[in-house]
């Protein structure tokens, strides 16, 4: 049944996956609990059931923050207008006393829970959906805004979570039973699909439950349904004797990590029809989704000399969000979940902080009841004090709020209205524009300095034709779509040491020289350090095969003040590396830096810092 | 070895426990990203690698907050002077402007991670183990004054968790292979020890792990080692039948979760004994170690007319914590953990909100690596958001913090030094005052009502010899010695309609007036609510055979003002019960209130509140 038809007999409700559930997740229950509930409702019950310690103690009277206006970072424009994308410095940011003080008080009147931001519900036990105010306030983002078409009956349902990487490893505990070669069946092995190189994050989650990573090929969208190695080659031609074919996918489809690209509508067709067709769930984390890059596609066609691509304006969706800046982004897989086998994660980490471990899953219900119960038996529910924060940050104070906390301080009088749903929406356009600015920026210079050009042709050194410009390829990439990555492509194979393994020569292969690269980067003066591939391939081939060849570079972290002079070092470091002529010199770039630079002082209780 | 020789010789390391680890958990590895950790530190290098935001870009400016000072509360003497111990209203709560305002400025120059608190570095990505600063007060805070006895050499690491229930999901995570009997055989069954009446938070992890659990006897310390039931009998006497023998014990220590006890230190020593020879690992859950009463004894003493124990100061600790208050607590098995085989569960849940999702979990170094390695698949690391808030509570500013923010306003030059471990104490110490003082008021209270006198004695209701007075025990309890609950035995064996199930007279069994009792408390003029027994015993034996005479009654959660009325409110309608003597009447209260008031308007969606 095509969507058309759907549509024509009203839309049908989302289909029972509960075969996906792992041994585990079926064997969760609601707690008994529930069945003195009716008791609690009784009006004016003095509850001493409940084993809940008494608010008044709590040492927080207030919770408070100084916090941006909505309008602190200028926008790029929506369709791709190269001249405005560019300017780095388009405008200045405006001042940090443009900002607004916003307080969450102890206790407010307000009756009903969806709009009542205080301390004394935010700091004490909650339900495992999340603090009601900032649930619903996401719960009615994520289905009227973000994602206006829900192909199936009723909608999706939303949770929140600890950040997305709680919120993939809950997915994973739904989904996955963990196996173990030396006591479970080979053909019971689960698998999960992915792009051949991915954000590593989630392999900690699977790694240990036994599941066989299955790469897909990609391309500068993302991942790919057709041709060799793609989804449909992949699950048509399964190899029943590695395990069970796989039955999810985990995929970024905007500003994929580490390789840039967005997965656009038609292609997500594609890749949905096989996941209905070999009944695959969808694991769609999206970071990134409100950081796609419309002046790409021109700006790298401009940089290349190539004619630009007529238009890039998408077509208008089925159903406006009420925002042209999100009508303009790619949408989800969710508008296109008819089956509801999609399972989305988004995160508070890339709009507002990492820090606060805040994100949410949008899946049809019943998955959300199944992940609402791994919920309760773990992190019960996000910490109140993000809770109430991001609540009162995103909605405003109530009318009780302000009257509280009347006459403590002048600060407090000013009456600060929340974000709301149009203030919201205008922060992460703002931020779209300061991270697409740097993209362009970072991208033009490593553009300069892909190619190396030389006066000569060497073709020995005492004999050069100084009349002939060579241009060498050093690097290649696809100025990313969308994210905060570019992944580059080292042309090791045009390197003057270049030379497979095995060759009588003692030329140095394309490993070695990665390896080489990042001792000579390291070194005074380039001083910089991209990320190696081989951090984002999931399996032992990917990494053996080609990952060296890749480095993923971020344009997000680094100040603002950084980002040409950090792209400028990394050019000219690669240039100057395909300068070095020496095997020895080689070498010693390729031992890398001092070894009282070392992890060894690393004690064994710290972990790495976490990132993405 | 005895712990004096152990001392003679030097303090040995802790055993290897891994072969206690799942298999899942013996396949987390470190993550690899550790490889270039060395690049990471090269001074001025321009890191492209990592996939981190840019800081400038958290909306957040400052995090504040009004906090109470330490001495809000007023304490009760630490050897249990009852006089003071008893005086509810002892002290009027000093008003909330007795309170300090607490910054976290944007960023501040502290070149000390250890010491730094600021939202660049709070709000951004971070490690597993915990934000700097704060796991570093909770270390110290945790090694050298709550357990200043540390019986194995280089002592425990401490781990930061999202709250108790993330903090025992990942222990369990830890420790168990879950277990599926259409596919495992039955002497592979894990099994976990705890009291014959729970805490029923862990069920939601085990019980989807296939855990069996195994209930030993209790009295009013706690766990009993010896008799039966008691953990030698059920560990000598192990049915291999059932499965593996237990291989690690939960246990509430302090203030048990339902019952109110504190294990001494003598059955500590039995126990850990036990364990150690049986090779079992102790999961210390320690909400309420604080919390612990010494006027309780005395005062029961008192309240039943017996002879008062001669004294209740316990023996003066090996080494002291600094404070009389810590070194007046019974401390932890950590105190006596020889062979590291005690994983402690800490939480802020009671100490500053549960809402905090907070905590910390200390065992030996090794443990706290493979749990660190589970963080970092799941929860990666508390919120920064609470983490920054209780950092700068308990550490208060650092100079450069108030230099960054003079000026902005006059509240901000107040100088806030921070509660600091003394004030942490005074802190804990005032919240045991004022649940020490509750307790006392609602067991004086529950006292007075559980005997019922009748003038006269009734052969019939035409009868009475008016000359008899007849008591009759209807409750039966012990002062709480911690915590907050009373553990209430109701003595439905004394009511006028008790009769065995199969009785030829229709009279009601215990089961049935458990029923009834609850629905006649939940009807004017009593309108109060215990915790029904069943709710926490974590077998169907235990539910069936004994659950339905208890119930538990917080003291904790009401307002204070609420405290002497709901208990009267209790013990009057408990007492009014007994003399309800129609079976229609009573069928009528064993049906309940109004359906109407039934959980099924709940959505599915919804969980039921989270409290302990």
């Amino acid at each position: 049944m095509d969507s058309y038809s759907r549509d024509a007999a009203g839309p049908s409700p989302p289909l029972d996956l509960s075969h996906h559930y792992s041994r585990a997740s079926i064997r969760r229950k609601d707690s008994e609990i529930k069945a003195i509930y009716k008791y609690f409702m009784i009006p004016g019950i003095g509850n001493l059931a409940g084993g809940l310690p008494n608010d008044k103690l709590f040492p927080f009277d207030t919770l408070e923050a100084q916090i941006a206006t909505p309008e602190r970072w200028e926008p790029t424009p929506n369709y791709g207008n190269t001249e405005q994308a560019t300017k780095a410095r388009a405008v200045v940011p405006r001042s940090l006393v443009a900002s607004s003080h916003i307080t969450v008080p102890k206790a407010v009147a307000e009756p009903n829970p969806d709009k009542k931001i205080d301390l004394a519900t935010a700091l004490q036990y909650g339900t495992a959906e999340g603090y009601p105010a900032l649930r619903s306030f996401i719960r009615q983002f994520t289905k009227e805004v973000l994602h206006p078409v829900i192909p199936y009956a009723g909608g999706p349902e939303v949770l929140l979570t600890c950040g997305s990487t709680d919120g993939f490893s809950k997915t994973a505990e739904l989904l996955v039973n963990p196996w173990f070669d030396d006591k479970d069946a080979i053909k019971d092995r689960p698998g999960m699909l992915c792009e051949a190189f991915i954000y590593m994050g989630p392999m900690s989650s699977i790694k240990p439950k036994g599941v066989q990573v299955v790469p897909v090929e990609y391309d500068s969208e993302g991942m790919m349904a057709e041709g060799p190695g793609g989804l449909a080659d992949v699950l048509e031609n399964w190899d029943f004797s590695r395990g069970r074919r796989p039955h999810f996918l985990y995929t970024v489809t905007m500003g994929h990590n580490p390789t840039g690209g967005v997965v656009s509508v038609p292609r997500r067709r594609q890749i949905y029809a096989l996941c209905s067709k070999y009944d695959v769930i969808i694991v769609e984390d999206d970071p990134y989704w409100y950081l796609q890059y419309p002046s790409a596609i021109r700006k790298q066609a401009e940089a290349r000399g190539a004619s630009q691509p007529c238009s890039q304006e998408p077509p208008k969706p089925v159903k406006s969000s009420g925002y042209e800046f999100i009508d303009s982004l790619v949408p989800s897989y969710l508008s296109i979940d008819t089956d509801g086998r999609v399972i989305r994660l988004d995160t508070f980490s890339k709009t507002i902080a990492p820090g606060c471990r805040l994100g949410w899953i949008t899946a049809q219900p019943a998955i959300i009841t199944q992940l609402r119960r791994i919920t309760e038996a773990t992190t019960q529910q996000p910490s109140g004090f993000v809770q109430a924060m991001v609540a009162e940050t995103l909605m405003g104070p109530q009318p009780e709020a302000t009257a509280t906390f009347r006459g403590l301080s002048l600060r407090d009088k000013h009456t600060f209205n929340g974000w709301n749903t149009d203030g919201w929406v205008r922060w992460v356009a703002g931020l779209r524009g300061v991270y697409e600015r740097r993209m362009n920026t970072m991208c033009s210079i490593l553009e300069e300095h892909s190619t190396l050009v030389k006066q000569g042709r060497f073709t020995d050194e005492a004999d050069a034709d100084w009349g002939v410009v060579t241009k060498t390829r050093i690097m290649s990439f696809d100025w990313p779509r969308g994210g905060m990555f570019i992944w580059v492509r080292l042309m090791f194979e045009t390197h003057p040491l270049w030379g497979a393994k095995g060759d009588a020569i003692p030329v140095i292969d394309g490993e070695a020289l990665s390896t080489g690269l990042f001792g000579f980067l390291s070194q005074k003066p380039h001083l910089v350090l991209p990320a190696p591939g081989s951090l984002f391939a999931p399996t032992p081939e990917v990494v053996r095969d080609r990952s060296w060849a890749y480095v993923r570079v971020c344009f997000a972290a680094v100040d603002e003040d950084d980002v040409t002079a950090c792209s400028q070092r990394l050019g000219n470091g690669v240039q100057k590396f395909w300068q070095v002529t020496s095997v020895k010199q080689m070498e010693k770039y390729i031992a890398g830096p001092p070894s009282e630079l070392d992890e060894a002082g690393m004690p064994d209780q710290i972990g790495f810092p976490i990132g993405c």
